[in-house]
């Protein structure tokens, strides 16, 4: 399992407090408990040529995680569009977080993507409401985020083919947290926790369900498929019917 | 109800065979049976100024049909973006036979809707896989389309919010004819039978599908959203907590 | 449009602060605004013949609602059989907060409907996560019931073919408020709002709701189905085969 | 992991030209291919007590197989309510063939099972519609079984959660083939291919289907979950409100 993380990485760049929290970049914490838990990881960012995403990088990833908030329309389209084929093709990817308007999820979902919002640094509450979920193996009915920033429903995407958690927010609001979507031979999963000044990505459940998330992710396998082909009949076909 | 017929409109003007199944081309021919059914009907072609959709032709239909077939690529990225935007904010869309390659659709979708096919004018038998289905109303459990090109699976789409309709065909394959999408507050619905050399759209029981596919993606009304709002707290949070 | 309004009208009779709130029970109420509406109303309930569902009073019915709560062991077998069967038939069934332990329901679900819960008239609010729903509309993104008992998730129910409501609970939980489900030729919504001791069916946004849900869980005519019959071959199937 | 197949076992014992091509009962083959699998397996049968399901037997089964087809009515509710409840406490539940009238698959369904049929040896060919599922795994898009009794469309079950084959019979019809349905924290899986007189157990294609089905229905943990208890409030509700 070869797992790709990416991130924008500029906060930590521009924000003290924000390298405070993240010292190796937000990309360095998640690669680090995700090689924790027995990945083969490697990180990518916006800045890098071709957003660290050229050559045989994508070709080799096994899953790929997204994370990006205040330069979305820097990610090429011709990159996005890269990410979008792979994801068809069987390649995972876990959308985290402000990543909901991020090029390669929109283009994915093909709805706007957006949510209303509000960062107080207000309690948090998910809900598994998938209690036979991969991505929920190892957790409690619920678990608390102390700190978050709230996005709110309505969430403008498709109907997840799995939901598996519903947050709470202690400032009146409900989010569907954790949704998966099946796309082409690959599978998408959207993670609404994380934020880049609050250390949610220290926080052991979101670690947790980030590892399950990786495994849930990885390529099945490949059905022999014939798109595009034309078909030669299996069946006789009388030409009297043509 | 509004509807608005978007035709390609090149094979009738290029083909005589086609002229002669569909002398006031497809579009003529399907805007006339939704008017029989009571709609109000504009239509609208690729090679008219905006491909027909400018000015406030879309803010003003309820439900747009879409045929294209050979200029997939030659409808301009802004039209197909703005028939996109109108599906999420509640216009319906019907989305026709061979325009499952259309942009509009490959947007919605977010997956390559890629198929295999052939055409050799073998029978199709539609069957009703969701009996309580609207767009299902008044028909029996199956009929034929008796010379169709055939379309199979594995069709690269989403898993349909609502599948109506299975098709078998006289070569050995099955697809999935009929398959209804919500996207943001607009309906999508995908429907398999069509051809311009086979007089499919002067069939009856696909005539009823369309109609009732018409009263079926009309917009429902609308819920007053707050996206991409900041969003006040509807609760207390206490600052201790921040 | 026929709706039956079913109540096990035990609450009402025994306790003086619930025939306070509920004079005509439960009910009386629901029934007088489903008739402000315009539909035809009829009332039925646990302690007459049959529970009030004998002769052709479920033939004559297009939409059911059902409402119990602390007798649902003594609806007999034979009746809950019979709402059963009528739902694949075709006909609407309404489920209101408590009825998720109802023996229709759990029948139709085929889980255990289980959930968590506490009484202590905390706040809830109801947010809208399908804005194109039919039983959304009139709504406003999210509305507040001042007082309710909580149910919290997990519910153990298939995950519903659309989800219309998530709840927000004040004392931390959330739940799936509104989900719809299609069982045969029937549609089945679950409403949770609702309490013998808190006047929630007085309150205009719960009214507006089930109203909206009488007219969606309306049947939708009829496919004619040959389940049960031996078929014979459409085509040709060679002996040689055989 | 530990599997049962569970077998009416009638047809082997009654007639000749089945025990001819399942000398062992069908159990006997189906349990032969799973431990060449790896599988740990059992079996048990209508006759034995309990229909060979008392005991741990159920408390100690990962995934159950379940075959009927002349003896439905014979399973004592006793036995299919505890089959049941078992698939909701996490244990998988594979069902074969005419097995979808058996009464543990009816009772988590919810609706009739219903379908039409025919019985006179025809072709069957089944399509991978979700190249990317686990079950489909192996496969090529599409595969024959040479003789086959046809089931035809509608189906009466609820809309799979995930839809894995259709199947295209030489007589015209259709049929949602392979379907997934998660149900309490146990998954469910139908499979229509199967019959006592053609040798379709024997089929290497159709072993693998119910090999990788046995590894996908297999349970995956368990949520703490804390259904039918009053909950205490986690956040503070205010006296004022209550």
């Amino acid at each position: 399992m070869r797992v790709t993380v990416w991130n924008e990485y500029r906060h930590e760049r521009k924000n003290p407090k924000v390298a405070e929290i993240y010292p190796e970049g937000i990309h360095g914490a998640i690669a680090a408990f995700l090689r924790g838990a027995g990945f083969k990881v490697r990180t990518a960012t916006l800045d890098e040529a071709e957003h660290g995403l050229g050559g045989d990088v994508l070709e080799t990833t096994d899953v790929l995680f997204w994370w990006g908030h205040i330069a979305h329309d820097e990610v090429s389209d011709e990159v996005a569009e890269r990410v979008q084929r792979r994801v068809l093709e069987g390649m995972g990817l876990v959308v985290l977080h402000s990543g909901h308007f991020s090029k390669p999820f929109k283009r994915l979902m093909g709805t706007s993507c957006d949510l209303s919002w509000r960062e107080i640094g207000e309690r948090e509450r998910l809900w598994v409401v998938a209690p036979h979920h991969p991505i929920a193996q190892g957790l409690d009915n619920t678990f608390v985020v102390p700190k978050a920033e709230m996005y709110g429903e309505p969430f403008d995407i498709p109907a997840p083919d799995e939901l598996v958690f519903i947050s709470w927010f202690q400032g009146g609001e409900v989010f569907r947290s954790g949704a998966c979507f099946y796309r082409g031979q690959g599978k998408v999963f959207y993670f609404r926790p994380g934020h880049e000044t609050f250390p949610i990505y220290h926080q052991s459940e979101v670690q947790r369900v980030l590892v399950n998330a990786a495994h849930w992710a990885a390529p099945t396998g490949r059905v022999k498929t014939q798109f595009g082909n034309r078909a030669e009949p299996l069946e006789p076909v009388k030409s009297s019917s043509q």
